[in-house]
């Protein structure tokens, strides 16, 4: 039986109904039985087959796909080929060539110049690279972390910490992978804090050339992507030391060198060691190691040198005086990585949900009462309140997503920034791309939380069937994991979003000490961060249509909705601000106050992060011109928000956002929207358009790979 | 640098502390670090390196042992090895290999004769057996699934199912592994819904022998530990078909039949095929596999026979007349299996919550404001609001784990039991046995949901190491993926255990059809309930120091947290047997009644669990004859009733079972709780015994795997 909708049709049985009840069409679903619930808001939403159910499909799918819907559907139609899948019967090293064989397809596809810009030796269409890497989501998760890992960490440093003679060098040979690069930050001792790296790059001026140095067994690089057997050259980062000629040597910060490291035969270079991790709890393509430096020396031309840069005599300069400001605006461009991951994540968790879904419309288990059928199990509340509202979050999160690519597209792909201005004043693309930062890390956060989440859901959710590698979900659980953990800790990035909530975007905030950021908050006037969170034009409109006093407006209003969730994060900074002040006081040990509201302070970065997720839904069903589609898409943002208003209901309680009365309206909201939403289940995963080629899930014995081959 | 808890010295480095601040010693924990909080509660629990840490710590894991110390000690003893954890640089053939050499190693101890009586051939010592195969949690979850599959569940149901003839002809081969086997009870089609398989046993007279047959695609025996590959035999559940003399063929329920399946060579026997699932998403020693039946005969002898016969002439007699008692009281039967599911998952979880402290408690990150040393991520409250309700949550699981051992120890460890007279009437040990089926259920779910939430998070708390498979935790999240699922699927099991619950107990209601339970329930006394779970001498102890209005009491009275628990499930068990009355009402779709009270039901089960373990720490506790641990175990226990309530804050505070000031109370008591048994975490973990060659994860370089040497 396969896990596709359709399954292979069960022959019937004196125990079982006629065939018919068996047999799942593979377009719609079985939303003619009995008990799925009928909408009763959603009229003229179609749940039969029909030309009006594609229509619709093909409705909901064009909107999920915003802006690069013709590159997704170009994309869906390249990968529409199981042999993109991974397989688990390969070792490690015929893995690792495999998913290389895979990559080389996608640089073929001419799909990697897009994050690069046309001076520099690309196509220059930013959104389109990270939505690219976004689809590959469906297909191989290693596949998208050595693309990501190439093109992305390894390709955006040389683009944006580069200067011309670095695109010159390295653009067009990194894009068609003659040149194999890995992005060398983590260390093994410090992963999170970075401004802590115990790499060190010191200049000397007698040879010109850098002297990178792991000054400890804990600076040592770890973890990267392509050290471990693959990559030729790295960006590393270090901390620069340099002097001048009537100057000590100094150190100056991080700043990200490009050090080769394997000569073509892969054997390593003078004074590199590396090591390969072996095999990790996933993504098995993907060759991670470490590397160590020992008084290994670069040219100078090394320094990626777009914002600060070292003169021959060893004179350190930069356009960013700062050196706070400096390190987080090197590290701000390099936000296309974190996108990228949460952008995948998202694909990921969608994928989950198609198998789930298929396989809860065609399993079946127990008769129903009076009846001499089985039920599909896709029609249990329990099973409903397991897959509906993670199906309607992936919703939520791809809208928000598709606003983070959008934005990420307009401020990095316009034309190229100027250091000596751009990060010093408070012009409005440092701004925004500040302001983006800050949202992708809480994106990425909620994003990859939620996919992990979802597959082991899902997984759970196709019992044993789910187990089996060849039906997807048990790799792709293994492959996940580390995505909450790469491209920023998920705790640690949450934390971030929330300091910078709180200190409302000002400026020099982000490298202060815990105790100078506690006493900068205390500074601040309590009602800063209000000003600065003005709503965008239809959140306003449906503000305005409901009461201010959330409990005389239904729930059902959207306005009231967006109400609930902003009132939320008010409270929550607001709190936060005040807790914190008190680090301040002449005899307060600042560690302990900060640490003692550090389960505050997280929730105030979730908080800011479901209520951006739920706008930029709101928005999104604004710009969808299908009625059908944005019906249903309305009821979707329901359940979005009820299920959200659920897991956080003991705050509402407690803080009397709601009353008692309307918390036992919101669970059984959550129950009559699943009811609701039942009927359209595979139409909403169809949506997603995850290519049918890489659905194909198989359960019958003779597609089961075979073990004694291996 | 290791994780275990020493770890590699670090060397100092000029942005670091003294090496002192870097260095760990092995047997305590760092508690002397200037934020760790102080236990004002309990002033007599040293935390300081001294001899009497170590006998805190021998208190402890004396208090957790229970009754089977003596044998955990040898296991302990016996384990404490590194070659028994998985490789995975080994290919699956290699693995299943090694796997299968370690069942002989642990033959060899003698270790598996203790799960049969010794007049068929074992030692005797249920409960031994159980605990023996829940110290393989802390080794190989791959060697413990082989174990359970062969000794516990092949041959449990020989032993369990079977009469003399069986003992006689099985019992010693399958000891010692000169005969191997598999329990092959779930089909595709059908693996929750246990009464409704598809395979058929049909009685020839002709012949005396039956006819296995596989009559669907969907009958086919699938996810079979060992039929993929090594096993020869296999115990098959089957529907019998029999008639008599003057009687047709008629069904007679699922029954179970030992059928050879493949010959010496490893060739399939005439009539059966088998295929091997290969690859899943762990358990990479156990090959699961499928079995389908081609009109396969077996002798009239190969019924197990022990609570139904048929006779040469096919008539069939049974001394318990009613089939779904017959069929229950056969499962019942076999819950060995399940109790050391959940006994195993519970060791799985607190390894890795082993793991995970010791590398909290190592590893630095950030520095603390005013100073000049990184912190212990251990000393941040988000990392211990991660990881300590988690170890208080294992330890209130394993306190409740020995006791249902050791009932199961009882009930099935006593004199044989007459099948005529057990299982009809309500003697106390069949009512002892049916109570202890309901709590494992509920127990399995909740152990096992427990430990892969645990390891999940671990393996995030270890960040980037935690994904190396070196580092264990990956493997173990792979491993413990299914166990959710096998032995009865999670949620399955739950509403299993609130349906036992709301019917009180009473007989005959297992087997009934949804409405038909509807039904039943409605005829129930609602107070039926109350009378039946009286409490224990403990308990009602500390009820009585308690006043019945929770909000009068303290939060920190421990008869107070069992009252909240106590009334929680009484509300829930009474209303929703209110709701579920409605499926009787004239016009009622009961399926429809049943279906919208799911998700309460469910809840009715997850509350009985968490104030039955509860129940089972408060008991440990008392049990506990030092004072120093007991004073350390009452913080504990209080952390797990605090984070408990906060789980469920919501419903609390809706159902109006807790104020709001003390929702605020319960959510401060975390935080406070957290820091005061921080200084404790190390001594906890180290009380679980892991064996420190099970625990040797290593970061450097030079072990790790060396991926191209496979």
């Amino acid at each position: 039986m396969t896990v596709t909708a359709a399954g292979t049709p069960k022959p019937s049985s004196p125990e079982n109904g006629s065939p018919d009840d068996e047999t799942l069409d593979t377009t719609v679903d079985n939303s003619d039985v009995p008990h799925a619930g009928n909408p009763e808001g959603a009229p003229s939403v179609p749940t039969q087959e029909s030309a009006d159910v594609r229509q619709l499909v093909d409705n909901l799918r064009r909107t999920l796909d915003g802006r690069w819907h013709d590159l997704r559907e170009y994309a869906r139609e390249k990968m529409d080929d199981p042999e993109l899948l991974p397989d688990p019967s390969l070792t490690l090293e015929q893995t690792r060539e495999r998913t290389f064989d895979h990559l080389k397809r996608l640089a073929d596809l001419d799909f990697a110049a897009a994050g690069f810009r046309p001076e520099h030796g690309g196509t220059g269409d930013v959104g389109a690279a990270i939505t690219g890497i976004e689809m590959l989501g469906y297909a191989d998760l290693s596949l998208m972390v050595k693309a990501g890992v190439q093109w992305g960490l390894f390709g955006g440093a040389i683009e944006n910490l580069g200067t011309q003679r670095h695109h010159d060098r390295y653009v067009k040979d990194l894009i068609n992978l003659d040149l194999l690069g890995s992005f060398a930050m983590t260390e093994i001792g410090h992963g999170s804090n970075v401004q802590a790296l115990e790499t060190v790059a010191t200049y000397d001026p007698q040879t010109e050339e850098f002297v990178v140095h792991s000054t400890t067994p804990d600076a040592s690089k770890e973890y990267i992507g392509g050290a471990g057997q693959t990559a030729t050259i790295a960006a590393v980062f270090a901390q620069l030391v340099t002097g001048g000629p009537d100057e000590e040597p100094t150190g100056r910060g991080v700043h990200c060198f490009v050090v080769p490291i394997r000569d073509e035969s892969g054997a390593d270079l003078p004074g590199i060691t590396t090591h390969d991790d072996g095999y990790k709890g996933g993504l098995k393509g993907v060759d991670n190691g470490g590397i160590t430096f020992d008084e290994v020396r670069i040219p100078r031309e090394n320094l990626l040198n777009k914002y600060a840069d070292v003169d021959a005599d060893g004179t350190y300069t930069s356009p960013i005086e700062n050196e706070n400001r400096r390190f987080f605006t090197m590290l701000g461009t390099l936000i296309r990585g974190r996108t990228s991951v949460a952008a995948t994540a998202g694909a990921a968790g969608r994928k989950a949900l198609a198998i789930a879904t298929r396989y809860g419309l065609s399993r079946k288990q127990f008769e129903a009462p009076d009846a001499d059928h089985e039920i599909a199990i896709m029609d249990y509340l329990a099973h409903q309140r397991r897959l509906l509202p993670l199906i309607a979050t992936s919703y939520a999160l791809a809208f928000a997503q598709n606003e983070v690519t959008n934005e990420l597209h307009e401020v990095q792909g316009g034309p190229e920034q100027n250091p000596d201005t751009a990060s010093d004043g408070d012009d409005s693309r440092a701004g925004r791309q500040r302001e983006l930062e800050a949202l992708v890390a809480g994106l990425k956060a909620m994003t990859t939380w939620h996919a992990s989440h979802t597959i082991n859901t899902c997984r759970e959710a196709c019992g044993g069937a789910g187990y089996l590698a060849a039906n997807q979900l048990s790799i792709m659980r293994g492959d996940i994991d580390v995505f909450t953990t790469f491209e920023g800790d998920n705790t640690v990035l949450t934390q971030l979003l929330a300091k910078e909530l709180l200190s409302a975007y000002a400026q020099d905030v982000r490298g202060l000490s815990t105790v100078g950021w506690a006493r900068f908050i205390a500074d601040m006037a309590r009602d800063v961060f209000l000003e600065k969170s003005a709503a965008r034009q239809v959140v306003q409109t449906l503000m305005d249509s409901s009461d201010e006093d959330t409990e005389k407006s239904e729930l059902s209003n959207r306005g009231t909705q967006i109400r609930l969730l902003r009132n939320r994060e008010d409270h929550l900074v607001r709190t936060c601000a005040q807790r914190l002040r008190r680090a301040t006081e002449p005899d307060a040990d600042a560690f302990e106050v900060f640490n003692s509201a550090q389960d505050h302070l997280l929730k105030v970065g979730q908080a800011h992060v479901e209520r951006v997720v739920l706008e930029s839904f709101v928005e999104a069903i604004d710009n969808c011109d299908s009625r059908a589609a944005s019906e249903l898409l309305g009821k979707v943002c329901d359940l979005f928000v009820y299920s959200l208003l659920e897991q956080d209901l003991d705050w509402f309680l407690m803080h009397r956002h709601v009353s008692v009365e309307r918390a036992k309206a919101i669970r059984r909201g959550v129950n009559d929207l699943c009811a609701d939403l039942r009927p359209h289940a595979r139409t909403l995963v169809d949506a997603f358009g995850v290519p049918e080629g890489l659905l194909t899930v198989q359960m019958t014995p003779e597609n089961r790979p075979d073990p004694t081959t291996v």
